[in-house]
C-alpha cells in the first residue's frame, strides 16, 4: 500500500459551520490500478477535464489486423505491475471497460535523445523509464515518480483544465521533454486524423490532436507552457507518406522549425539545465481552439508555483470530501470510503473552456449559458447509483450534468439523449436509454426544477426513436426479438425500466397521458418472463422461445455482460411484480440464496472483458453492473436481514486497499457510488423512484453535509466486524416498521439509527 | 465561340451617374479553359468564395507513387477537350500553376445509381456524363450545360459563399443527387484527412471536408439545401480500415443514416419527381462552422428564385465591368477586354462569413472587424500588375487584402507575410516575398493610409526571416549563394526589388533609417551581374560564378521558371542603371531586341510547367511572369517606340477568343492585369512606384470610372489594326515628354490622349 501525505489538517469549511477534516488523507488513488480496476493513479481534481497520469504501455488495439484483448489491461494507460513508464498523458478515463484518450503524452528524459517509445522488455530501446512502486507517491491532485532511467523526479498536479508538471533533473545536460502526438490510449493504427503543433516563441507551444476512435471525430486542443526557454527542440514525422511537399522543402522542418502537421508526430524540446535545476510545464486542453487552451492556462494557472497549485487541488478535493464525515471500526474502512468518493468525483468531467464554450455533436462551438457542460457520460453503468448519489451530494453538479445531456439531445442528429458519449461524439456503448432514468431521478428528487417540457420530450423523443437497437420491434411488440437485436432480453428489461423511469417523470410533472403510455410500456418484462423455465429467456419475432437456452451462460443468451440468473432480476421499479412472477418470496428467496451460493464455472464468463473471477460471489456478479440492486431485492421478500451479511460481505470482499483492491472496473464511480450508498446503510435499487432500500452499514457514523445546508446523518449503534446484522432502525428516533426511507427524509436533514448486532433479527420489518 | 447571353440593357449606375453598359455581355467564361489557361467556366460572382464550376476529370496527383504530369491540366478541374463531365464543384484557383480545392462535387444523375465517377474512356462506367459544348453556356454567374447521359439540364450560379444548383430531370424518376466528398483537384491520395456529414433533415444537409494537400491543414464546411424533399439517401464509404466499430454494428449506417464520418465518403440523395421536374440545391460554405455556412445561406440566399440569384449575380459583375467602359476597333477585342477584367476580379477570394468570422493561420477563428479578409494570393504573379490595377479599379477591395496579409503576418507563427497563402495555410509557393511589394504599392499610392507601422513592420521583419529561402545568406553576402539554396539569382533579384519597394514604402511614411537600409539592400541585383558574359548569373558561397553556364536554359542555372535572357532584365526598380550596366541603350536595345526574335529551342523549357510553346515570343515569354515588365523597358533607353508594336503583338497574340485563347497560365488574373493595363496604354514597371510606363493602348477611348468619383479617360486617335504607333501623347491637352505618367494624374481624373499612326516616330520621348 502506498504511503498517504497529511498535506493539511483541520480547515475551516467555506460552507458553513462544519469544520473540514483532512480527508484527502484517506484517499488511495492506486486503489484499482492492477488488474481490472482500470482506475488511474494520476493527478487531476474533482471532475476535472484533465486527468495527468502516468501510461505504464500504450498498447496497440490490433496486431496484424486483429482485436488485441491485451488493450483492456490499459483502459486507463497504467498498469500496477508495469516495470516502466512510458509518459503522462493529459486525459484518461476512470475505471471504463473501453476506452480511448491518453492525449499529450509528455516524458522528460536526459542524456540521448530518443524518440520512439521502446518497449517494456527492452526499456533502453526507447524514451520510457523504468520505475518501482517504492518511490512513486498518489494523492488527490498529486502524484509523483522517480523515473529511475533519467533519475529525473517527476511531480504531476493539476487544476480543472491544466496539468502541471514538475521534473527535477539530476542532470541538467541534455534535459528533454518528449511531446508525443502519437501516443495515445486503446491505440487504433491511424487512430490520429491529424496532428497540428506550433512552437509560438521559446517558452510556448500549441496544436491540436483529432483523432476517430472510441469517439469517431474527437479533436483536443493544447497549449503547452515552460517556465524557462527552449534551448532547441524538433521532432520526427512517421507519416508513411505527405501530400504535398513542393516548396516545404526549402526548410529542414524536423529542427527549429516552428510549425508541423501530420498524423504521426512526435516532437521534443531541449533545455540548458544545470544538475538538480526544476523543470516546470503546463499543459492546458480545450475542445475549442488553441486560444481557448491558452486562456484556460492564463485563468486557472497564472503562475509557476506548482505547490500552491497542488494545495488549491488538495482544497478543492477536502471540500468535496468532507460532504461525508465517517468514523469507521477500521482504518481501512475510512481509505475504501474517501476513495471511493474520490472516484466517484472523477467524472463526468467538465468539458468545455473557463469561458464556457465548447464544441458540440454538431461539431460547432456553443457557449453553455447559465451552466457548466459534462462530457464523458458511461449511463449504462452511472445511472444505477452515481447519478443518483449525486442527487444526495452533488445535485448542482447533477443539474448542470442533465443539462448537459439535454444540450447533446439538442445538438445531436439522432433524436436522441446521450447512451454513453465523450468529447462530443456518441460512441454509443452498451444497451438502453438511461439518459432517460438520470433526468427522471433528478426531477422526481427536486434536483431538476425548470425546463421540465425539454426534458420530457427529450426522454420521450429517445424511448421512440425506432431505428436504434430494436426500440421499432419493441414498440410494436413488446420485447425486441432476439432476431432482430442481440441481447434482446438485456434491451427488453432495461427499456422497461427506463419507459417505468419516464412514466414517473410524467407523472411528476402533470403529464398524465405520457404517464399512462410510459407505465404501460414500463410492464414489457412480463413479455420475455418464462414462467417453465422461471428465467427472462429471448423470445423469437414469432413469438417462440429461442432454442438452447442455458441460464449460466453469458454468450449468445440474449444477455449482454451477463446471464439469465443474474439479468432475470432485473426488474428494479417492480421488484412485488417480479416476486409474484417467480414463484412468491419462498422461491425469489431461493434464487437470490443459490445466486449468492452456487458454483458459476469460468467458462460461464470467459472472454466477457467486463466480467472476472475478482468480481464474483457464487453466481453474483457484482464486478459489473446489472446486478448492483440484486441484494437489496431481499427487502421485498419476507426475509429481508438476508441482504444485510451479504451487503458487508460484498463491501468487504469487492472493495479493498491496495492496488488490486477493486473487484472489477470502477465504470467511472458506479462501483464506487454502490460502495458509499451501501457502507451509509441505503440504496437506490429503482432510480426514478424517491424511495431507498436500507441494508447494513459499514461506518459507525455518517455526517452528510448537504448542499442545501441541511444535515443528514447516518448512525449503527453497537458496529463491529461481527455485527453485521441490523436489529432495528430509527429515524429522527422513531422506529421504521418498513425497509425504506425516503429521499426528502434526507434532504431535510436529520438521523438514521440503525442498531446492529451478531445474529439476525428475522423479523425485521415483518410483513406479518 | 460560345454563344452569349444578353441579360440585360443599360442600367443606371449605383454609384453614381455614368449609365451602367450591360458589359457582362462581353465576357466569355471559356477564354482560357482549353489547354494552358487554367481557367474554369463556371458561376461565381467578383471575389466570390464559391467558385461553381464543372469538373471535367479529378486526375490523381500520383500514380503508383510518382507525380502524374496529367494533373497540371486540371488546375482548375476543366479541360475544354474532354468530352465527359464528373460534377460540379464549390472551389477553384483562376488560372493558378498548381491547384488544390475542387470541395463538395455535386452530380445528378438519374436511373441505376452508380457511386464512382467512371473513367473518361469508359463514362457509362461511373457517374459522370458526356456532354456538348453545343450544349452548354457559360456566362458571367451562370453555367448551364446539358448532361446527355441523363438528359439532365443542369444551371449553376452563384453568390458570394453559396452555389446554387438547378436541375431539370427529364426523367423524374430514380433521380439522385451525388455529394462525392472523395473527390478533388490535385488528388493526392490521402488528401482527405476527415469528413464528415449530417442529414440534418429531409432538406439539409451539413458537413465538412479537411484535407492535406497544397494547403497542409485546410478545413471547409458545408450546408446543402434541397427545395424538394429527400426521399431516401445513403452513402459508400471507401476507408481502408475504421478504427472503431464496437456498438455502431448496430446500425446500417450506408441507408437512411444521418450522420457520418471518415476519409472516403460518396454520398447520395434520391428525390421522387416527375419528368421536367426542376430541383435547386444550394451549397453554401463557410471556413468557421456548419452554422456558419447555414447562416452565410440564408442571409445571402433567403429563397429559391434561381433566376433573381442569377440577374444579382450579373449585376454585380456589371457592377465591376463598368468601372471600365471601353470602345475598340474590333468586337473581339471588347470580349478579351470584359473576359481580362473578369478574370482579373476573379480573386483574391473573400474568406469569411457573412459575420466577419474566418479561419486564420494559427487555426482559430478570427472576427475580421471592419474589413473583408480575403485568401488565395498567387503573390509572385499578382504583385506585379493585378495589384496595382486594383490601386485604380479596387482600391477598397486591395485595402481589404493588405488587411487581410497583416492579419495572416500577425497569426502566422512565422515573422512573414503571405507568399502564395490560401485557406488560412502557406503554401510557400515561389520566391520572394512580394506582400512587400503589393503593400508598398498601397501605400505610396495611397490605397492604405492607416496602420502604416505595422505594414511596414510586417515588410521589414519578413525580409529579415533569414531560414526563408536564402534571406540569411541573402543579408550576410548581398546575395543567395546558389550552393545555399537553388533559383538563386532569381531570388537575389526579385528579394531586391521587394527592398527597394520596402524603402519606398519607408520613405512614404517618414522612416528614412528603414528606408536607407533597403535602399542599399535594393543594390543587391548588382552582386549576380557577370559582366563578363553580360547575364545576371548564380555566384557560389565562396564569391566565384557557378560554371557551366547556358543562359538559355531554364533548369540549373540560378533561375526559377526562365532563363537568364529574361530573368537578367529584372531590375524593375532599377532600369537606368540596369541598361549602364549591360552596357548602355545600344547593346541593352539589341539585347531586347534579340529577345523578341531570336528562337528558343524546346529542351531549354520543356518540363517546365509554367512555360510553353503558346506563351513564347522569339525567347521572350509572355506565359509566365518574370518578363511582364520587358517590354516597357525599351522606355528606358533612347527608343521607346519599340516597344508599341510588340505590344500590339503580345496584346493580340497571347489574348485571344475562343476556350484556347491565353497563352499561358491566367495566374489568378496577373495575365490579365497585364492585357488590361497594356491594353489602356500604361504599365506598372515597378511597383512601389507611383510612375506609370506608357506603351500603345489597343482600346479607342475607354472611360475610367474610379472610386473616388473621378473619370480618367484614355482615347486612342487614329486607332486601327495598323496604326500600332504612337506619334504623341497628350496628358489633360499637354504634350508629354516623356514616357511616363503619375498615379494621381490617373485618380484625379483626367484625359490621356494618344495620337496613333502606322509607323513609328522614332523621336518620340526623345531624350535630346
Amino acid at each position: 500500500m502506498k504511503k498517504i501525505l497529511f498535506t493539511g489538517l483541520m480547515v475551516l469549511s467555506a460552507l458553513g459551520i462544519q469544520a473540514q477534516e483532512d480527508l484527502a488523507q484517506y484517499v488511495d488513488p492506486m486503489i484499482g490500478t492492477a488488474k481490472m480496476g482500470h482506475t488511474y493513479p494520476g493527478a487531476t481534481v474533482p471532475f476535472g477535464s484533465v486527468q495527468l497520469s502516468p501510461d505504464t504501455d500504450t498498447i496497440p488495439y490490433e496486431v496484424n489486423g486483429r482485436y488485441n484483448p491485451e488493450v483492456y489491461r490499459y483502459c486507463a494507460g497504467y498498469q500496477y505491475d508495469d516495470a516502466t513508464i512510458v509518459g503522462f498523458s493529459h486525459t484518461h478515463f476512470s475505471g471504463t471497460g473501453h476506452s480511448d484518450l491518453g492525449d499529450f503524452l509528455v516524458m522528460p528524459t536526459s542524456g540521448p535523445l530518443q524518440l520512439n517509445p521502446g518497449t517494456a522488455m527492452d526499456p533502453d530501446s526507447g524514451y520510457r523509464s523504468r520505475f518501482s512502486h517504492d518511490r512513486e507517491n498518489a494523492s488527490p491532485a498529486y502524484y509523483q515518480v522517480e523515473l529511475d532511467d533519467y533519475d529525473i523526479n517527476a511531480e504531476l498536479t493539476a487544476t480543472t483544465r491544466v496539468g502541471v508538471h514538475r521534473y527535477t533533473f539530476s542532470e541538467g545536460e541534455d534535459a528533454h521533454v518528449i511531446l508525443d502526438l502519437m501516443s495515445g490510449i486503446y491505440n487504433y493504427d491511424d487512430k490520429n486524423v491529424w496532428t497540428f503543433m506550433r512552437v509560438e516563441n521559446d517558452t510556448l507551444v500549441t496544436g491540436f490532436r483529432e483523432t476517430t476512435g472510441w469517439a469517431r471525430t474527437r479533436k483536443v486542443f493544447f497549449a503547452l507552457s515552460f517556465d524557462k526557454p527552449i534551448a532547441h527542440y524538433g521532432n520526427r514525422k512517421y507519416d508513411e507518406k505527405q501530400a504535398y511537399r513542393g516548396f516545404w522543402g526549402r526548410f529542414n522542418e524536423s529542427e527549429n522549425f516552428p510549425e508541423i502537421a501530420g498524423r504521426k508526430i512526435r516532437a521534443y524540446f531541449d533545455f540548458d539545465l544545470k544538475d538538480g535545476d526544476e523543470l516546470i510545464a503546463k499543459l492546458a486542453i480545450s475542445p475549442v481552439s488553441t486560444e481557448g487552451a491558452i486562456r484556460n492556462m492564463q485563468e486557472e494557472t497564472p503562475g509557476w508555483d506548482f505547490d500552491a497549485i497542488r494545495q488549491a487541488g488538495v482544497d478543492r478535493w477536502n471540500k468535496e470530501l468532507n460532504k461525508v464525515q465517517v468514523s469507521t471500526i477500521r482504518d481501512s474502512d475510512k481509505v475504501n470510503f474517501y476513495t471511493a468518493m474520490y472516484h466517484a468525483f472523477l467524472g463526468p468531467t467538465v468539458y468545455g473552456d473557463v469561458d464556457g464554450r465548447y464544441r458540440g455533436l454538431d461539431m460547432n462551438i456553443h457557449q453553455a449559458d447559465g451552466f457548466t457542460n459534462y462530457t464523458s457520460f458511461s449511463l449504462w453503468d452511472t445511472y444505477r447509483a452515481l447519478h443518483p448519489l449525486f442527487n444526495v451530494l452533488q445535485p448542482a453538479r447533477n443539474r448542470d450534468m442533465v443539462k448537459s445531456m439535454l444540450a447533446h439531445f439538442d445538438q445531436s442528429v439522432h433524436p436522441m439523449l446521450p447512451i454513453w458519449s465523450h468529447y462530443a461524439n456518441e460512441n454509443w456503448c452498451m444497451i438502453g436509454y438511461h439518459s432517460a432514468s438520470v433526468i427522471a431521478d433528478a426531477v422526481v428528487k427536486g434536483t431538476v426544477t425548470s425546463d421540465l417540457d425539454h426534458a420530457l420530450n427529450a426522454a420521450v423523443t429517445t424511448a421512440k426513436t425506432a431505428y436504434f437497437d430494436g426500440i421499432g420491434s419493441y414498440m410494436e411488440m413488446g420485447y425486441v426479438p432476439e432476431d432482430v437485436s442481440g441481447a434482446s432480453v438485456s434491451k427488453t428489461l432495461e427499456y422497461a425500466y427506463d419507459d417505468w423511469a419516464i412514466a414517473q417523470m410524467a407523472s411528476a410533472i402533470g403529464k398524465e397521458e405520457i404517464a399512462r403510455e410510459f407505465t404501460g410500456r414500463a410492464g414489457n418484462y412480463k413479455n420475455v418472463f418464462d414462467s417453465q423455465s422461471g428465467f427472462m429467456r429471448p423470445k423469437l419475432k414469432d413469438g417462440s422461445w429461442k432454442r438452447g437456452f442455458d441460464p449460466l451462460d453469458t454468450h449468445g443468451q440474449g444477455f449482454i455482460e451477463g446471464n439469465a440468473w443474474n439479468y432475470s432480476l432485473y426488474v428494479p421499479h417492480a421488484p412485488e411484480q417480479m416476486i409474484g412472477m417467480m414463484g412468491g418470496d419462498v422461491r425469489f428467496v431461493e434464487h437470490l440464496d443459490s445466486l449468492f451460493s452456487m458454483d458459476l464455472p469460468d467458462r460461464y464468463f470467459a472472454n466477457t472483458e467486463d466480467i472476472s473471477r475478482e468480481g464474483i460471489i457464487g453466481n453474483y456478479v457484482h464486478g459489473n453492473e446489472p446486478s448492483h440492486h440484486v441484494v437489496y431485492l431481499y427487502n421485498w421478500t419476507d426475509q429481508p436481514w438476508k441482504s444485510q451479511d451479504k451487503i458487508r460481505m460484498i463491501l468487504r470482499a469487492m472493495y479493498q486497499t491496495g492496488a488490486d483492491g477493486l473487484g472489477g472496473n470502477d465504470d467511472f464511480g458506479q462501483m464506487s457510488a454502490w460502495y458509499l450508498f451501501s457502507a451509509l446503510g441505503f440504496y437506490p435499487v429503482a432510480p426514478g423512484s424517491v424511495e431507498y432500500a436500507l441494508g447494513s452499514p459499514l461506518v459507525e457514523e455518517a455526517t452528510i453535509n448537504l448542499e442545501n445546508g441541511n444535515t443528514f446523518t447516518v448512525e449503527a449503534q453497537n458496529q463491529t466486524d461481527e455485527n453485521v446484522y441490523v436489529s432495528k432502525v430509527l429515524l429522527n428516533g422513531e422506529l421504521l416498521s418498513e425497509p425504506f426511507i425516503q429521499h426528502a427524509d434526507i434532504m431535510k436533514g436529520g438521523k438514521l439509527t440503525f442498531i446492529m448486532k451478531r445474529r439476525p433479527n428475522k423479523k425485521i420489518f415483518s410483513k406479518d
